[in-house]
């Protein structure tokens, strides 16, 4: 029997499960490990806030409870990149548990020496130096800049892209980042564009967790 | 065509790359990447010294610079805890060039807060202790052991893996190591069988290094 | 009208609300901010696991909720040593929020140089260190121990005292702490006589976060 | 017979004590600890070099041993930012010796993520920083600014406020602030106005060392 | 017999040798230890990319090796910024074994708080930020500009100082150097007008070596 | 005219400026700078308390105002390892002002990945880890150990070496030192001896210092 990756999108928004099964659906193989992206439906249409953060860990906890054949998966991965629940679910089980914010920095120290985040919004910044503080890549990091971009303007996948462009080349060329880590899931479309376009390493978070889970499940 | 995943052992015993290309071989699937392992076969027996890890980036310079086949791998893991040429590779090269040290250590660090490693000799101790240094973990590292075998005692594979769970032990109970990184590419055989005796992540690091290039070759 | 300083004990325990009381009633003074400490009732026993300690959040956001004249406090703690919901309580609220447990140890940063801590069970101490890093004190504490009782054993007072002091000892002479904090609201009945008996500064820790929400309602 | 908190000004200007004085009037309240402020009147005017700082140490250790009522009091302030004798007091009392910078930057920490200083001249930011590094805050520590002003320029109060309004806005918008710590006593008129008007907390460093030494003569 | 001091320049060219043998010219003295500047005639005209500085390594180790009047020097300066061969031949030789680059960030410490470097060409200053990262000085580093001449603007040295006057005052005032160490052998007969003009401290990195190897063959 | 090296023995005990003459006596060349070792009259007969390194400063700065010829150094080293006055001095005087203690840190950095430092007794321990923080060395720091002797014992000098060999001998086994430092300035006429013994570096603080001045007087 396939050993099995689950990732836990812990908002109810549908398409941000489905765009993370897409970024990894190139790691699913024949013989591999299963990977399944699961929405807790449960869940806010979107982790924003640091209470609906902490909210998360009761939330998924429940959900994993209810679902014995997705809780006795051989990695557990918390597919929001504040990585909420991430410490109670270390706790809880045995298995490698893994947040994609976490993965994301944790690959992007692996590939280069300094490295920078991209977010939404200004606010989710603070989170980001707070996880790198925790890892403590304090001196690697070179700053994390937002795309300042609205819902509705997030739709917008030209405008969307042309903004992650010129961030990244301010963290490219102001701060001097080498490898740049997108800091929301739904990034994950623009990420090989946004490569080639900046040419250094940018980093989809999911894709990093999973990958770290292939290795973990050999 | 497939992406190619290169594990150049830059020492040149053969029996240390077939176990490298053992532990990555569930890796390996239908439609995946290629990942192959090969042999600096000018490489010394064993990469022990500074100095050897240090002339270590001109032989395998000259060595990619005759095999453009392995040279234009997706991604490049360079096999030996002590990353020699890391840092130089990168200069030359547009992938993505990774070291089996760093990657364990980086992998250690997304699974578990405080972790540990294991040596074949207390000389390797100071450069992890470098290796720690150099990204940023001093905090989270709880120290390194090592087995302190000779060659022919790590020939008799039941000593060694005795050793290795005595130390574990220690790292785990004295130190609080949650997770353990395994310093040598030659403890791989011993990595699912010490997992279970301790109970805590252990990590092979060419294992960790190939599955944080599957994330960069998507 | 006075300014109103709010503790919040967010497990069910009224004893431990009591003793927190207890420990802050000399600084109820005529004319001085009032001090009320409020037992959660919707809480757990104790808050002993992460996973307790983040559904701690949306528990005591629903409370606040329910009691505007407590939400108007000028300043908010919250009584337990995990400090649960600090960040989300400081993006909602705009008066200053307070964890007792970060309080205890930035107390022991403006008396002492090099501080310790004491839990109740080992398994705290990893939570200890995890925010002694996202402080910044990993440089000055010399670490942790646990009194290591049972529920049945802390009711015994002698013997609590006689556990504490000798780990106290420990932390005073073997690592040459300066300030100890006590990792626990329960543990408040013995500061003073345990200061006397070691000779070094114990904190409190939720007589710490009064005094600092002192500073800020004047 | 209440306790005593004792509030050395090391500079002879009564005027800056007095206004010390009156930061912390509200916390002056009947049955609880007496809190005296005290001018050495062998101090200079100002304690500006680090020369004055080094010497303020015998000067206020010959004031305290001419007058053993103030000596024995149960937690002795150093009230200038520069903290001087802050060491030298620690290792003659036994009772708790608190500086205002020390106190004002952990007061900081235990209410905010990132935080920031204000100086009277650029000069000090320098020693503002030597402090950061002393206590461990460097990676929360935003930076500092300095208001510019003169001696006479200070006393245009409009324009000093004016001065802080500006470096206070671009500490929270440039640098990031979540707090902003007084680096100068004679800046405690200004702090409910200026938090006020900058939405940040804003803390007088003699208001935050003497309700740390509140918490402890409890 | 006078104490041996070996400066190896691993570049071949003879013209940077004759700079730092002229560097430390005034501490050759009557009765004190020899001061050998020699040249790797086998090395590139520079050491300038990482490969080159791996390669070094071998290369100092067999001219040692044919030189043994040289090899027995009490105290051996490996001639470049980059430090190449510096852990290798600190587990060979038993002796002192210092880098000029190393020596240079050492000597800014014992001398200011704070401190910033120039460079070449921007390349290197990640080179420089991993050194500081090495050596801890992360909080006391200002940072580093370089100068950005190809070689033959080099070859102006009017309009080299004058590139050096202007990054230097940048470093001096925005970044708030109190010593400047200079990223290059090549740059030291500037050392001395530069540190005129500049009024801080500016450090040649090879008379720095040199003065540390003075005090370590007393 | 020679430049000067003025060596400031801050108490008032003449044996020991004279072992700290004797020290560096081999670095006394002609025509080099002149290197003067002087004893403040003064101070105390040792300086042992943080009041007696606060005070230093007022009366070396007196005493200097006295000395105009001394005061015209070219290079002022504070000659106690506690480097009382340091930051003082440096606002003061535009020439490198170097303390012996921050000296033999800084050269043990030059030499060593891990170094360790010997005080006479445990207090001063303490204060080899504020200077430890204030320079960056957490990381490389393993640790410091008093010999433990009382005035009488020092001056039984084989009873001496005996205990620095004893802790010297821990240091280098037990917490990994690669160089050790010596912490006073009478540990002097052990350096060679001890260095000898135990196959590690060893430090002298003044012999540091001197040499760090020679490459500043160039």
């Amino acid at each position: 029997m396939p050993k099995r990756i689950l990732v836990i999108n812990p908002n109810s928004t549908q398409s941000v499960t489905d765009q993370m099964s897409e970024a990894v659906e190139s790691m699913r193989l024949p013989g591999g490990p299963q990977i399944r992206c699961e929405t807790l439906h449960e869940g806010p249409p979107g982790v924003e806030t640091q209470a609906q953060v902490d909210a998360s860990t009761g939330l998924m906890l429940a959900w994993l409870a209810r679902r014995p054949d997705l809780e006795a998966s051989e990695a557990i991965i918390i597919g929001c990149f504040s990585d909420p629940g991430l410490f109670a679910l270390r706790e809880i089980y045995r298995q490698p548990v893994l947040g994609i914010g976490e993965s994301g920095f944790n690959t992007a120290s692996a590939i280069a020496e300094r490295f920078a985040s991209i977010a939404i919004v200004d606010g989710s910044l603070l989170r980001h130096r707070r996880k790198i503080r925790a890892l403590g890549f304090e001196h690697r990091y070179c700053g994390g800049l937002a795309v300042g971009l609205g819902v509705t303007e997030l739709a917008d996948r030209e405008r969307t892209f042309a903004r992650l462009e010129s961030v990244g080349q301010r963290l490219r060329d102001e701060l001097g980042a080498q490898a740049i880590v997108l800091g929301c899931a739904g990034f994950s479309p623009y990420r090989a564009k946004l490569e080639d376009s900046l040419g250094v390493t940018v980093i989809d978070p999911t894709q990093a967790a999973v990958a770290l889970a292939l290795g973990r499940v050999v």
